[in-house]
């Protein structure tokens, strides 16, 4: 078998590798017990996960001589609570792992950030593994730390930034993926390149194609993925700034989410940061930042890939403008009232935005929405 | 007023200033607002301590121009619970505070844990202040950026690392504490000299009557407690080495607050610790490592200020030596089936000792056993 490709995320003593290849399932065991000697494991997953790949991970913890029990959580958002939480702690605690053990997050990203949260939290921080088994949580949450649960007053508003010893990116994992998952995941993938890779961008408009049909070039396309998000980390541990460039169609794309209820039927989290990306760059057009041919060019791409792109795209309509810059309002990278956006001079020209003028976001809604 | 004695927790990016004196409740607003200016705050509290000392806290954040909310808890280690901790976290969120205001915890131990940890983790981690008002908290629980939880597994299994921006150890918040409270919040202050300040232990033999009876010396001995703990925990901020020296006492002091089920009518915290600190010296005899006279001289000490110092001076009986080495062996310093000890070459003279054998554990108990 090839090696994987592996990316380092460059934290001083908390830096770590990222593997990114097929069959890394298999080798789980030898690439966990090169790094942590002796460690026992409790393997946390959804019941989905533990459904269609979790023999498939245990033979290859027993093949290294890793000894492992399980933890099954519910598959889906509402399992980013407090009660989920404490049930993993106490299934962590109840398993005898002491501080040189770890914990593996085995799924998607509701089950990595809830079991790096409860890794970050159990005997006051172990070791933990991520091996994300979805496009999303591969390219995105898996890899930076950030770990957390969900709020009645918000999404993600509880949790610690807590690093992992390994991901583990096993890109065969992905091979069941509903396609519908996979487009969601990949406008995530874009978003590196629209951030500051315009290089990145464009190998991704010739080579997208290959990239869902799987081999080097979808391993290629992951890998450049996670070297984009392992410079921000590196730059901003903890988000005090350029981190918050990975925001990129996300303020726009959580106010659609918050608009249909976090509904996944109409909008799932990737779709809305596509349609956000896409009105990001709109609106810098419209502020006269960007020029409107690369709005169009990122409109295009994301067209061709079968994402949706515009407000018209959410199915089942949307509430008003005033609603919608409510929803904007509300979340939390407002700071002090006025609002912070992700605006681009440009593909792989992206920049933090501070004190936006809520009427022009007002009067750009207006102009675009479809109702 | 004199100004406060400040003693600096050298942590380099999290270093922090403990400040010790009377009337700090005060002058509250003013502290915090020089270190964190336009905060808000929460101030998380039990009924107790809100009842007694709250209206001087509020008055003094007032003075300061800092704007507060209040969240109660019940008072009592039962209160170290994950309910409790969603329900400060959520007053926290529902105050709308952001990640430049800040959480104060305003009370003992118990308190100082669970708001510590809140923070810790609202907007994965927020600025928070320790105003502790016991005797067991300024010296201990407030120093050092250990805070958590219980868990159904054991005491403290369930937290976060997280410094505090500043500790207000007001001593006249004292005054009103029961002499038990006092007495055992004491022997914390005397581990320090026990540990490695012989000095500061011989000071105490000489001075502790004024330590009691409150004042400069009073000060002067929380302050040297403070000293000595900010030196370890800036040379061991995540406990791996050194750090565990402030365990003296501990292990066997934890084995019996569990042997009376924490019943505090019978063992508080602190009782247990001495004798715990008695016994480590005790033992640190039979096994050779340190004079008979050391232990005795610990033993005058912690009996001449009215503290216990051996099994037997606990109310209403123990189980047998077996049952306690299990309740040691259940202690989470128990490391891959090894028992680990802090003990001494005398007064001052600790250290850390790995692999202590079990059974000669179980004699020294045996012959120590009252029943």
């Amino acid at each position: 078998m090839s090696e994987p490709v592996k990316v380092e995320v460059g934290l001083g003593e908390r830096a770590y590798d990222i593997l990114i290849g097929p069959g890394l399932l298999g080798r789980a065991g030898a690439e966990i017990a090169a790094r942590l000697p002796g460690a026992r494991v409790a393997v946390v997953t959804d019941e989905n996960v533990a459904a269609a790949q979790l023999p498939v991970l245990q033979a290859g913890l027993e093949a290294g001589g890793v000894s492992s029990t399980v933890i099954t959580v519910p598959p889906g958002e509402k399992t980013k609570s407090f009660s989920h939480l404490e049930t993993v702690v106490d299934g962590i605690l109840a398993a005898k792992l002491e501080r040189r053990d770890a914990v593996i997050a085995f799924g998607g990203g509701v089950v990595g950030d809830l079991t790096g949260f409860a890794a970050g939290i159990a005997r006051r921080g172990m070791p933990f593994v991520q091996v994300p088994t979805s496009l999303l949580a591969q390219v995105d949450s898996s890899v930076g730390g950030k770990t957390g649960i969900n709020s009645p007053r918000g999404k993600n508003l509880v949790g610690v930034f807590h690093q992992p010893k390994l991901v583990l990116a096993d890109t065969e994992a992905l091979d069941t993926l509903p396609v519908r998952e996979f487009r969601a995941g990949y406008a995530e993938v874009a978003k590196y390149g629209l951030i500051d890779r315009p290089d990145f961008f464009a190998w991704l408009e010739k080579n997208w194609q290959a990239v869902f049909a799987g081999g080097a070039a979808r391993i290629e396309a992951i890998a450049e993925a996670c070297r984009a998000k392992a410079d921000v980390v590196a730059r901003d541990e903890f988000e005090t700034g350029d981190r918050a460039l990975l925001n990129l169609g996300h303020t726009f794309g959580h106010a659609l989410e918050a608009a249909v209820q976090y509904d996944g039927a109409r909008l799932v989290h990737g779709e809305g940061v596509a349609i956000g990306m896409a009105l990001a760059h709109r609106f810098s057009t419209r502020m006269n930042l960007a020029s409107p041919d690369d709005a169009a060019r990122v409109e295009a791409h994301l067209k061709a890939v079968g994402l949706p792109w515009r407000m018209a795209d959410v199915p089942g309509g949307l509430p008003d403008a005033e609603a919608l810059l409510g929803f904007i309002a509300q979340d939390k990278k407002v700071s002090r009232g006025t609002l912070t956006f992700i605006l681009t001079h440009g593909v792989g020209k992206s920049f933090v935005a501070r004190d936006v003028p809520a009427s022009e976001v007002l009067s750009f809604l207006k102009e675009n929405h479809p109702g």
